[in-house]
This record gives structure tokens, sequence and C-alpha cells, in this order.
């Protein structure tokens, strides 16, 4: 049995895992002051009242991290954290590894497609706009843990919104949730539309599924954008196939449909076969994941 | 002793390799039905004739390879090519790679480097612009074998010319040599330049390291463009390093401070510190990369 850990800002969804499935899971609460120590406690606790005998452990973290030291997590406010001195006080004779968060939702995907995939680029569409890279089956975490930071490509010229990070249009601006709804928003009063003036990213592509014009009209650009993204992500790693997830990506295969759409028209030759998929396995890839790491 | 080839249109360059260096290359003549046998018959006379125990033998391709298989040689008119099989008859017991050759160009300024780098990327600025990508310190060829087809990233939505690939706005149609002198002729008539009319890029560079005003200008614009490029590929695979080579690098360094000054203002801010390197070995890095593919 693996275990995969996710590390929330508010709660650590801890999962056991084995052939890639989830067996079991729970969450306990992100106390900042004792995060690690409540984790590995609560999973050896665990392993013991449920006679597990553990292989491995992995854990995502929404921060940057570099062989296994957690340089920055920000929203938990901690850095400088070195995973294997605090686990081995818990388990000694564990391999405990640690990646990005989005690094282990894209490995989970890849682990999850029932096609062999050995290369793929996931992208999620959430609050942001994260991704990670699975190469030879392995996640590549890159030399600032920066891979996958594909919400900060350049791709928005014409409205060149200003992003979190300080740069300006950023792929995350026009195609995050938050995006959406600037979009829907920035053009809201030249459509007839049933949308309300404060929507919802969901809202806006439930909408689109209806025929609205306005959501169509968004749901096409923002698909337009993605499709310039992976275009470019295409000719750089080159990969297997891309998973579209994130809260966003509930929206089902309209979304990935649209995409596909405009990637036939902005992907290089070479690449134009390259599938894009939605995810499968929504909240549970990052255990999965981690888990596999 | 190794030995690594460069396949062009017109020769085959030939180079014996021995710690990271050519200790003597040759080149053969180009001849399309008998290549591949042309090509082992001599290394193997080569060997025997100069007492040479060689270790492994690699090949760069201008063209697509996958599993040793030539998938397609454009301009040489080969496809479906096993050099294993060919191989076999000449060296029976010797490791036989091929790889696209900016591939194994990209792997011999890695290898050349001084500083250890375990992952780069390198974009070749020649006739047209290509790449490749080193990640623990091998080639990536990618599903296609497109990994570092980076010319066709869409980078330029300004003039958005056409490119030899179909799409538009490609980063080859505004960075190659041929889109250097296709901005210098668009610009032409809006200053006050001493570049000829058929200029070529040398020219144009040349003359905007003398403080050219047109030729400050393109200079400025392809280390723009460029900038955005290395900024897009920074936060796809977040490697340690950079290389710029092709004949347009030639400039030197006023190139790579240029696309410097640009990068820092467009990278997110996790990969500022990416490093931009001029390449160092020119025509040699296809024949030292393929030696150790």
């Amino acid at each position: 049995m693996r275990c995969g850990i996710d590390v929330g800002g508010t709660t650590v969804k801890i999962g056991f895992i084995d052939n890639y499935k989830i067996i079991d899971s729970y969450s306990i609460p992100t106390v900042k002051d004792t995060l690690f120590d409540d984790v590995f406690k609560s999973i050896k606790e665990y392993c013991l009242k449920n006679c597990i005998n553990l292989e491995a452990i992995g854990m995502g973290i929404p921060g940057n991290v570099r062989d296994n030291i957690i340089i920055k997590m920000p929203n938990i406010k901690l850095e400088n954290v070195d995973i294997n001195s605090i686990a081995k006080r818990y388990f000694p004779n564990i391999v405990v590894k640690a990646s990005n968060d989005a690094n282990c939702a894209a490995l989970g995907e890849a682990l999850a497609d029932t096609e062999h995939v050995e290369s793929s680029y996931f992208i999620t569409l959430g609050t942001g706009v994260g991704g990670g890279y699975v190469f030879n089956g392995k996640v590549v975490d890159g030399v600032n843990s920066a891979c996958g930071e594909v919400g900060h490509m350049f791709i928005d010229h014409i409205h060149n919104f200003k992003c979190g990070c300080g740069l300006t249009g950023c792929l995350e601006t026009v195609t995050s949730a938050t995006g959406i709804v600037r979009l829907a928003k920035f053009y809201y009063k030249q459509f007839d539309t049933t949308i309300s003036e404060d929507m919802s990213a969901k809202e806006v592509f439930d909408k689109a599924k209806e025929g609205d014009q306005l959501g169509v009209f968004v749901l096409e650009m923002v698909s337009e954008y993605l499709a310039r993204a992976l275009s470019n992500i295409a000719v750089v790693v080159d990969v297997e196939c891309f998973y579209i997830g994130g809260g966003v990506s509930k929206c089902g295969d309209i979304l990935t449909k649209c995409i596909k759409k405009y990637y036939d028209k902005y992907a290089f030759f070479a690449v134009k076969d390259t599938k894009i998929k939605l995810a499968k396995l929504g909240n549970d890839a990052g255990m999965i994941g981690a888990a596999y790491l």
C-alpha cells in the first residue's frame, strides 16, 4: 500500500492507495506550526491500527519543492521545510517524496489513463492556472520547481490584462475561473444574455451549453487561448497527451471539443495529433499522483 | 573513442570524439541511394586503419527520427530508414543511436558547458529556427520527434508573417536569418540606414553594432521576440540554461545581452534567473552531441 498526501490551505487529504486506486482516505486540519508532524503521526497511527504495510509516502505541496525541501508555501506561510528530517522520526525506513501539487495531479492523471502514456502535460483551470509535465512516467519539477507554471505564458495580446504575478497577458488572466468571469464582464453589454451580472465561470459555461450568445462567445475565446497555449507547449515538449483539469473543466466535453477545434488550426503539423483529454480524477488526482512520485 | 556523425544535405561530417573533444574529423559526400552504407563503411575503414577501439556511434539527422528509425529527411528525400539494420552489417557489437540534428547540437552544447548542466534548451537561429531539449543529461525527442520545434511557436501577432509551415506569426518568421532580413526590409524606408537593400542578416546585426538605426531597431525587435519565446519555454520546462546558436548567433554577446534585457521584463518571477548563453561549438555541436546520444 502507498500513501498519497494532498496538502491544502485548510485541510490535508490523506489517501491510501493500491494499484492506482484510493482504498481509503480522510482529512486532517492544516495547522501551520505542527503540519508535517500531524500528518506523519496520523499516518503512522492509521497504518498500525489497520495493519497496513506501507511501501511509500508521497506529498503534493501547494508551493515550490526542490529535492524534498519545501522552498515556499505562500498560502500556508511556511518555508524551508526539510520533509525528510521530519518523516524520518516516524518512518525511518520508508521513502518519502514531495513535489508541487499540480505536478502530483499531472502524474495522477497520467497514471489513471487507460491508454499507457509516457509523456503528458496537465493543465488545471481553477482560481488560477497551473500545470505539470510528466516525462517517462515521472514528474519533471524543473530547476526552480516552476515547471508547469504555464498559467504565466504570454498569450493574450488583445486585452493584455494584468496578472497577479505582475506580468500582463498571462494565460491565467483569460482562462482561469476568474479570467472567464473577467472576459464575460468585459463583453457583457455587447450581448443579449441571460447570464447574471455577478456570474461564476460555471454559469458562463453552463449558459454556453444552452446557446447563450455571451456564454458561447466567451467559451470560444477561452478555448482559442488555451489552444494557442497547447500549440506552444506541444513544440516545446512534444507530449503524447494533454489533460485539462481543475474546476473549470467540470463543464465537460464542450470545452475540450472547442479547444480541439482551435488546436487543429494553430498547432504545428507534426504535433497536430496530440490528444486533448478531460482530466478524470478531479480532487483525487493529487493524492494518487503523490503516492507514485 | 566515440564517433559522431552529422548528416547534411550535401556532405556528411564524421567526427572521432574523446572526452567531449573532436580528435579527428572528415566529410564524405551525401549520396542519397548509398548514404548510410557509405557512412558506416567509411567509419569502419577509418577505425581499422587508425587502430581505433570504437565504443559508440551516434548520428544527427536533418529530419524526424523515432527509435532509431528515420521517419523522414525532407531535404535528402529519404524516409523509413532503419539505422540499426544497416549499422549491424558493419558494427554488429556497437550501439548506434540516431536523433534529430538540432537535438544533437543541443546535447553537444550542454556537454561543452563547463558548468555542469542537467537541463537546458538550445535554440538555433539559421535559415530556419530549430531547437532541442536536454533533460537529465539526455536528449528529449518527443513522441512525434518534434520536441524542439520552437521555431513554430506563435509569437508575432503584429506582422503575422506567413511561415513556411503554413501557420502565421511563428518565431521563425521574425528571428531566423531570413526573418531578420524580412524585418529589416519591412522597416527599411523608415530609417536613415547604411544597410544595403539586398542585406544579409549578418549585415543587419553588424551594422547594429556600429549603431545603425535600422540595425539597432531590428536587433531589439528580434531580441524581444526571442525573449518572449524563452519566457514561454521557461514556464513549460524550467531548464537551467538556454543556449542560443546557429549562424545568426555569430554576432555574439550583443544578441544575448539584448535578449536578456527583454527576458528580464517578460519572464515569470520564478524563472528570471535562467541563464541565457551563446552556444560555443558552432558547426561541431552536432557531431559532439551525436557521439553521446
